[in-house]
């Protein structure tokens, strides 16, 4: 079935392994790394399963486990470089039932369902693998998509111990981990991440949903998956206006919890940007490292410090409203929204303009919009803005930056120097309109 | 606002008052009882809340408490005896934010929601009161239902303070429940129950959910209220059939986990039927109790322990689908399920005739029926029963008693004594059709 023995063998060659294996503090980061090799069975050879735990990423050639440790469960984050889809013993020992159903959408299926299909087929206790394939697009993911999900584990008579597989974006991943939360009053699940976004944000953390036509993600649950399986070679078909969306969330975490990572994306966004291996490996293990220690330390956003994880998305989310969504790509709105924040908090004295101007410089290397759009006015951000689940009686939260690697969730702004904050990129707008639409980078014709 | 104090009064008179009283042990039963009793505010008094802990349940003039002590939350549940719905106090303490939700439906709405709406608008932190009014019925317990819910959380700008209130039966409960758990990833909710089934069963323990067409509450979470609210005088509009399966459930608290309680319901039937105070207040505590104690042990179902509270059920959801949902009442086809689950237990040698006579006489005693539709055969059973949530892997269990107030969760049974099972009572009908109708209470003319 599943082996994995063996003492650790920690490989770092060149100039790019060295910065990656250095120690690299922060006082948010609490997550811990566990090296793990395969080794080929010998034929009778006991099976055996060893770990070794290492304080920083290291790179190996094989199979890199990141574990999440949240309060309502403890499951692994394993990255794969290779083509790993159709290989049983990656996804054997996370699944308990004999029934599996992955659900993923009609991009997605052409380029990398018969090889999950195979690899899940192909585990020994497994005798049924079904599937369920959605169109594809945030516009479906309602609860039209949910039922959708439910009829198929109804029809198919999946039970408590199957196991969902959801295979693509945060779209899919949203969808089928809040289907398998409530499906039997809960399923076990596991993420297979095929975007960027989705690998570094979306797939970790449990948050699972779908979307109100009043409102992106009014409806969900919060629902660890049993592993997260990632295989970054499926990230190559992404559109890189697919990979810079994610390039926003990697970047994000610099900001909010880890300055020294910040540093190091503004040196390394190029290789970010051409999935030059070492870099993007590093970054996705990072990233899932900062998000990993936030949800540990409140997985419920009960004390609020996991809303930190949400700079720029309150302003990212009026703009995907009020454009439309997928008119905006999620990290692209992240993007701007979080050079809205930076701009907030330079205002109210947080940070000076030094660090909003290397924010811009450092989103606009990777291609993202660092302005909202011209079209939005200080009512329509507001409007939207208020639909925020940050919302308590009225009163909106926001995430801002009390310095570059820290942010604050604080309800503690005037009103006026949000209002002002808007009205200063209109402003930039009005007085020079192509410098400022050439800030937004995905208008640009490519 | 809200005054509890004072030092404890613990009145106890008359026979039935005494019989109360008498501590009646049982293992499973470990659910504490805290006494409390409210007192009239003298201006200016500072307000002040005490406990008083209780090791057995007593009767008072006012309000009684009893905490559950689940693992993801604590809340009471709080009796009282006279119309109190109109009472601010009573609800005050237990809502956090500006805004409410009354989720009920067409019949209850006219008889309570307006106290519901008085006592609530009251309440001085609250400020607007909001309403979902459902059509009657279990087919309404629905995906479209829970979409109508939330469309109203979203248009009214609930926010995650906000808090839902179920009041209702055990539909509008697990509706409510389950809208409560999804809209924005959980707000806090409070049932208000108005059936004897959702104050002894379906309100207190946190399971919510929805039916899919294929199969009942099929689609759900588990998730607490904030408090359980009990106005036992809702209980006298009740239909006596409402009443009887309000009972069923009763005299399955005795039969799973305290055989005390099921020779007292033995004694006192006939008291409960009638809503004789005294009697049907012991019940529901004593029932809630026993609930609160199993939840305590196995919220989420993990030990399997929970499923003891299943007793009959697999049989009567079998009863309920085939006879198509609303012909036969839950607590009705749970009464003639738990018949054949003792029949089950004796011919597996756990239980002798006699208990299997008692607990029909018992029933039979409380207007229930005692029978499966004689419609249904072996394949008809085992058709609707393999959709059973307790099923694995193809396997499925079944609550059976090992013996009078201990049940067990096994599959560790020959199949053919579940077909024999069934086709016993198929005989008794061929038999002596007329005597066999006449255990069917329900369906004889009031
Ligand atoms: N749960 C969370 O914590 C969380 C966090 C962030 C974002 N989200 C959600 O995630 C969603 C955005 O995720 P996303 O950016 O992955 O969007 P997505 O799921 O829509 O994927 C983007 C596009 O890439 C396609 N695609 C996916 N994998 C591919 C591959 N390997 N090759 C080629 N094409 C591929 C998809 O079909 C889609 O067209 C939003 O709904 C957002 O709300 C959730
Ligand atoms: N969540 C759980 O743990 C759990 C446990 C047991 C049952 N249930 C569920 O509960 C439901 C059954 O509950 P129920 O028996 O309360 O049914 P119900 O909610 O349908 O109520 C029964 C009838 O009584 C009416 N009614 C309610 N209160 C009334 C009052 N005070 N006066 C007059 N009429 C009133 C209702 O409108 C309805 O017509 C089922 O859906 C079952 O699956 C859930």
């Amino acid at each position: 079935m599943y082996l994995v023995a063996g003492t650790s063998k920690l490989t770092c060659k060149g100039r790019e392994a060295a910065a990656i294996c250095r120690p690299q503090g922060s006082d948010a980061v609490v997550a811990h790394c566990w090296y793990r090799r395969k080794r080929e069975a010998t034929p009778g050879a006991e099976r055996r399963r060893s770990t070794v735990k290492a304080e920083v990423p290291v790179t190996t050639t094989d199979e890199r486990v990141l574990w999440v440790d949240a309060p309502s469960r403890k499951y692994p984050i394993i990255f794969r470089n290779k083509p790993s889809l159709h290989d049983s013993e990656l996804f054997a020992p996370h699944i308990s039932g004999n029934s599996v159903l992955i659900v993923t959408n009609e991009t997605v299926a052409p380029l990398y369902l018969h090889r999950l299909r195979e690899g899940l087929s192909r585990c020994p206790q497994v005798d049924r693998v079904e599937e369920c394939i959605l169109p594809d697009g945030e516009e479906y993911k309602t609860m039209d998509s949910l039922r959708a999900i439910i009829d198929v584990c109804m029809q198919k008579r999946l039970d408590r111990k199957s196991t969902l597989f959801a295979l693509g974006g945060g779209v899919i991943g949203d969808l089928t981990g809040f289907a398998a939360s409530v499906f039997l009053r809960g399923i076990p699940f596991i993420q297979v991440p095929t975007t960027l976004l989705a690998v570094v944000d979306s797939a970790v953390g449990g948050k699972t949903g779908i979307n109100h036509p009043l409102g992106k993600n009014m409806i969900g649950s919060f629902y660890q998956p049993h592993a997260v399986i990632v295989d970054a070679s499926t990230l190559k078909t992404l559109d890189p206006r697919q990979i810079s969306a994610g390039i926003a969330e990697i970047i994000k975490y610099g900001l909010i919890c880890d300055e020294e990572f910040f540093n190091w994306c503004e040196r390394n966004v190029s290789k970010m940007v051409s999935l030059s291996p070492g870099a993007i490996q590093y970054a996705m293990e990072r990233s899932c490292q900062c998000k990993a220690a936030v949800v540990a330390a409140d997985e419920r956003e009960s004390s609020g410090y996991r809303a930190i994880l949400n700079l720029g998305h309150t302003f990212g989310h009026a703009i995907e409203a009020a454009t439309g969504y997928g008119t905006w790509l999620h990290g692209e709105a992240v993007a701007a929204g979080m050079v809205m924040a930076a701009e907030m908090s330079r205002r109210l004295g947080f940070i000076d303009e030094q660090v909003v101007r290397r924010i811009e410089a450092i989103l606009t290397e990777a291609a993202l919009p660092v302005r909202p759009p011209p079209s939005m006015n200080v009512e329509t951000f507001l409007t939207y803005m208020a639909m925020d689940k940050k919302v308590e009686r009225g009163v909106l939260r926001l995430v801002l930056l009390e310095r570059l690697g820290k942010a604050i969730v604080t309800a503690n702004y005037e009103r006026q120097v949000l209002v002002d904050t808007i009205e200063y990129f209109r402003r930039l707008y009005q007085e020079q309109p192509e410098n400022y639409e050439r800030r937004l980078a995905h208008l640009r014709p490519k």
